[in-house]
């Protein structure tokens, strides 16, 4: 049985190549990952059409876009991107940034 | 409209009463709220059938129960509570406790 706790900075991972998606639980539900951002990398602007989206920030800066509203999200800062908002996510800072990010429900869950 | 980015920490509130729930986004697909503990306040064990809930400690130290699986909760660890599984939730310390709570689907949307 898989464990219900995590310590979610701990599991976060980077790369050099793209930015890195860690899951920590999934079902048809929703799904909970960590995102490792190393500085310069980004998730492009798109849209989940019946889903949304949460990014909070544990450790450092990520600029995070919700349709026209555009901030920079610090850690303990909550973003939600609602089911067909347009929304990106870019380190432009010199740190990496770990952010846990929830959506509901699973866009693609393969069980 | 409503904003898509909240300080989370900040919105926590606290009541002598009883845990304090502040509702930070909702919709059909999800709800995302921050809890207040006192020292001593306590969720009671319950099951969501089709829900699955999420806790993630913000500031201060709770005791989760998931199934047979019983924890401290610190800050930066996070804990899940799948579809159909009991859990509950106790602040034993003699510190306030602040958490993310995000449930998928919301279990009684009114819209």
């Amino acid at each position: 049985m898989p464990s219900h706790f995590f310590d979610v900075a701990a599991a976060a991972a980077f790369s050099e190549k793209k930015m890195t998606k860690i899951n920590l639980f999934e079902s048809p539900r929703m799904f909970c990952d960590v995102y490792g951002l190393e500085p310069g990398q980004a998730q492009t602007q798109h849209v989940h059409e019946g889903s949304d989206k949460v990014y909070f920030a544990l450790r450092g800066t990520c600029v995070v876009t919700i349709g026209q509203d555009k901030r920079e999200l610090h850690p303990g800062e909550l973003a939600v991107a609602p089911s067909g908002m347009a929304h990106s996510l870019s380190n432009e800072s010199a740190d990496r940034a770990t952010l846990l990010v929830m959506m509901a429900p699973h866009p693609s869950f393969k069980g």
